[in-house]
């Protein structure tokens, strides 16, 4: 081919590819960052496990589920090109970092066992999230909690604190598309702005209930329906107001949500309606988000109104300040509930906790 | 068959029934109340045909379509068994009521010949829905309206004014969902109840958006989609305004909707976020809502969280009142946008204008 | 009203509706024939329920469901408006007719019972369809079946027995949606007609899997996801070659049969390819599927390709003669898997038993 | 980080993949190829700049769509990072490789001009898959052809022909889904082995009907809905048969392709009937399979059936043997129709073209 003129151009560049690709491939061979996985097999889990086969400074040691043990990891997801086997998880701790994609309660003891072990921790549950022992025990139920809560991982919010962390709780997905689009206006710094009350109405895409079998989550009884559930009363309540920061305690601040599941997988869009105080120009609302967000790599403000199609399978959290009437605002969120609002923010948290860069196998 | 024993029990019900039912094709025979439908081809046209041909009182006469002229119903909706033919419609004024389902502002010189020519009508656009002119001219643009408003054909309200109208216009499918979730708060009995705010999020099935040929409405594009549109400047605005009456108008009275389809075809699901100015114990409410709708045969409370296949292809409007704290309430209504939301009102006005039974050819 | 000159002609319409409209509700207090269903809570079940309330000359006595016995239908499905309540069948037979929408298997005992006592049954299970007990064995199970097989309820091809029969066993959906696709080729008139071979692929909404709760059956699983299953396998094969009659059973007649399921809840799609053993004209087949269903009024014969949303919620069987070239044909039909493949074509079949008019409550 | 002994190990990491990662990104400013991609606003267009994104030894210079010109294209695809903005184009060949996405027939002028100017071209239309001229009329319409067929693509196939080719014509989806079920049995080992016919029902998502307005395409439309078109017509049967062989013009072979779209975006599911001549044993059957794509990276034989969501998403090309009788077979294969069906076959055709890893950016 290299005799062809015609062929030079290409020629040179794959001459060059191939001295990198041939060290990169070197580079492969040595030792990288091993990780493993507790709670491999639902959709959060898989989702981690397809982000950390792209990650070049990675390399998956283990995959454990307790349920599945036994069965190769492609045999519920053949779409992912991973050849490990699910294993029964008994305590180890080999690898350099873990990630839990447990239900709720099951980290419990899992958590502090590898912390004291050495390990890089990202727990995806609820379980280390909040603060309050009290709103823990009404929201999670009854598992007394050994340990502290962790350092809670949102990006935007704490990176600062997430980089010198040696084990992090990473957001809940309504939370984070929640969260993302409030906090400017809660820990922002316009003097003077401040929120009367907050209805959020939040939809999810139904992989948000997990791998599931329930029957009123059948395609048969989902398909054409929408619904409401658990309205006033979400888990993730607590851990919205506890990033938000001190001023939801304001007395007369009033902040309700309703979630619900509409016939599709992936994706929660959130319609935030907001009442300010006072009347706040939309222009110093623009310019406060955009001062808020110059540095981080996934949130997109969206001019015209953003939707779920914009995000899915991405680690981008969408904004579009859709609305403003004399102190009333409409803000509109969308993110996908298995990347931004799970397995994608645990990479970037990891990324950050171990000096990758921060978009490293999201972008 | 009848002289075996086994069969003497069905066969004095056959006896019964044939006896009848001869009657009953009598009557069939005799004149019916004839109606034409004009505008016959998109999907709430189409849902009436299905509604009538159904009705025992009434017989379709004519279906009007112009896009669609000289097209058999037939070859778009070949589930409804309807073997009329679109016509152009150019005037026409012979059957004993005349429904319209055009898109906005066609109908502005139809209703009125209709009506100077002694008809019964019913129209389904939101050309007549609104008194103030400037509201119209705001919210449906430019055209003039010849004529007044017409008596808003909302029967759980004005059911005594329908009664005795021979023109209506037909409530919008959003309007009618949030409507009738709120208007026990505004228009029922209860002393001293006053609501400062009320931030609605609705989700509609995409049949809401018509029979289109967007590349938008596409499959390709709303399957996993959501997305929401006019945020806080939907027309059915001010005609939610002015059905919920005079209280609106007090200062301080803040209303936000934002309206978003989601990948399914029918239902409305609306999540209505009151803040009361006082607190009111859910009991006075749940009293206050069982009275308001004690004569309403499509209106159901319910129990638990409503969901849209509850209502799927039924005209029931069903309300949840799913939270309250404090003063702050959570109401979620659920319609089918083309029954409760279209035809099925239509009909149930008909019904109430010409004195058949409200429920006839709906349940 | 009726001073009202321009009411005339509506007034004079609705004195004469009046009149029979009150003798119909007479005859609708007389007595009707009475009918239970026996596995109600399914999808035919609930099927059944919504049709048998639209039928004028029947009233729902009892609906049994033994997982469900004390619930109310309504909270199962709230969009049909029966208000009965879930009761566990223990042998009673105190109706004029039962239907019976079990699992396979759980009809074998109670069929024979309902028989004795002098009802009228139908059986929509596959218990009762197979005339070979060995085949019945083969494809349903170990369990001896008590009596003989039951008259095969498929209207278009033995309406004749249908009409003298108090027990009838109700087709297969897959079975339905074939055997008309093929029977005026195999039990047509036409002279040194022979067909070779038929491959069939058809694809079902997943309502046709029951009421689930599988994970494989979960909306997140099945959206956008396409499977087949039981490849060469489904037990509606040996009940269509039986229905197909005596010409199957020709050396080297070939039949293969792959169903599979696909993103929606209602429907059945069936790809029919016929190899003949000779050229015949398209002329010929088109007027011998005319023919042969000229006195049916659920089979439409549609010009272009017939598509599922054409018969969806409907009891039509659409049949396209969509190729043929040189004696291979493609033949495509499309049903509703709940109406006209279970609950639809029990009514009709019920419909023809006790001589009600057959498109009674289906049109 | 470096001083805490529990850092060590994970610090060793980062160090080695610190030293290469600023080596990767050297080289990433060194010169790449660059490709062009012209029809870059449709759905296979915009898969490929999704593709190429991640090719580390490829960049995106210029995306051409003369419908959207001056648009963003994340305006399009806002889900897909890429900062581009689409041109019109008129015959620039600036890039080292140009890659057609366009509709069949626009391809024809423009491929013979890159050609001529060196280019390295992949085409993803129908305009030079065909060598017989008159099949190309039949299926392609009026426009002549300027200049040759392109070698065809398929690198299961054709691998080593590709290798040397520069410029290819990339096979069409249902094609690919359809030649590489049948291929071993055609062009394989096997003595004896001849094929009487096959019938094939092929189940497509609706991208495959392209970024469209239609109204029968609207999800309104589709939601539910099932149908058949082009039934024994369709375009790629002459390219399939086309690939299969000689041996498909054996007098009595007989082929028959039946394409229909179900309500999912993505992925291609074909069930093939084959007739073989005579009974071969599965055993051979499977051994010839695993024979013929034992160096193929992206096809799989898959034990039990697959799925199309086994697929998604990927470049993977699942084969399941489901059934054999007495030489009948059912094969069941599954793509994804934007990817091993386009954009991804594409992207394994310019590897291979260009020297790459055949598997680079497509896991």
């Amino acid at each position: 081919m290299e005799n062809n003129p015609e062929f030079s151009n290409i020629s040179a560049c794959l001459n060059i590819y191939s001295f990198y690709d041939n060290r990169l491939k070197a580079m492969e061979k040595t030792k990288k960052v091993t990780a493993s996985i507790i709670g491999a097999s639902g959709y959060s889990g898989a989702e981690l496990v397809g982000l950390l086969l792209k990650h070049p400074g990675v390399v998956i040691e283990e995959i454990y589920a307790h349920t599945q043990a036994g069965k190769h990891f492609s045999e519920l997801y053949p779409a992912i090109s991973c050849d490990k086997t699910f294993q029964a998880y008994s305590g180890q701790s080999d690898s350099d970092i873990y990630f839990l994609a447990l239900p709720h309660g099951e980290a419990l003891q899992i958590v502090p066992n590898l912390i004291a072990a050495g390990k890089t921790v990202i727990d995806l549950s609820g379980d280390f999230r909040l603060k309050s022992i009290s709103e823990h025990k009404k929201f999670y139920g009854g598992q007394k909690r050994e340990g502290e809560f962790l350092q809670y991982g949102m990006p935007e919010l704490f990176r600062d604190h997430i980089i010198g962390s040696k084990a992090i709780s990473n957001p809940g997905c309504y939370a984070t598309s929640i969260i993302l689009g409030l906090a400017p206006l809660f820990r922002g710094s316009v003097k003077g702005l401040s929120v009367d009350s907050v209805n959020v109405t939040a939809v999810s895409g139904i992989s948000g209930a997990g791998r599931s079998s329930k029957t009123e989550l059948s395609f048969s009884e989902m398909s054409g329906n929408v619904r409401a559930y658990k309205v006033g009363a979400h888990q993730h309540t607590p851990e919205i107001m506890q990033a938000l920061g001190s001023s939801v305690e304001n007395p007369g601040f009033r902040f309700v949500f309703t979630p619900m599941i509409a016939p599709y997988v992936r994706g929660i869009y959130s319609v935030l309606n907001v009442q300010l105080s006072s009347n706040v120009a939309m222009d110093s609302i623009h310019a406060l988000y955009h001062d808020f967000y110059r540095s981080a790599p996934f949130v997109r403000l969206r001019d015209g109104v953003t939707e779920v199609r914009h995000v899915a399978h991405t680690n981008f959290c969408d904004i579009s300040l859709a609305w403003e009437n004399n102190g009333s605002l409409v803000i509109v969120t969308a993110i996908d509930n298995l990347v931004k609002g799970a397995a994608g923010q645990a990479v970037q948290n990891m990324n950050l906790m171990l000096g990758f860069d921060e978009t490293t196998a999201l972008l």
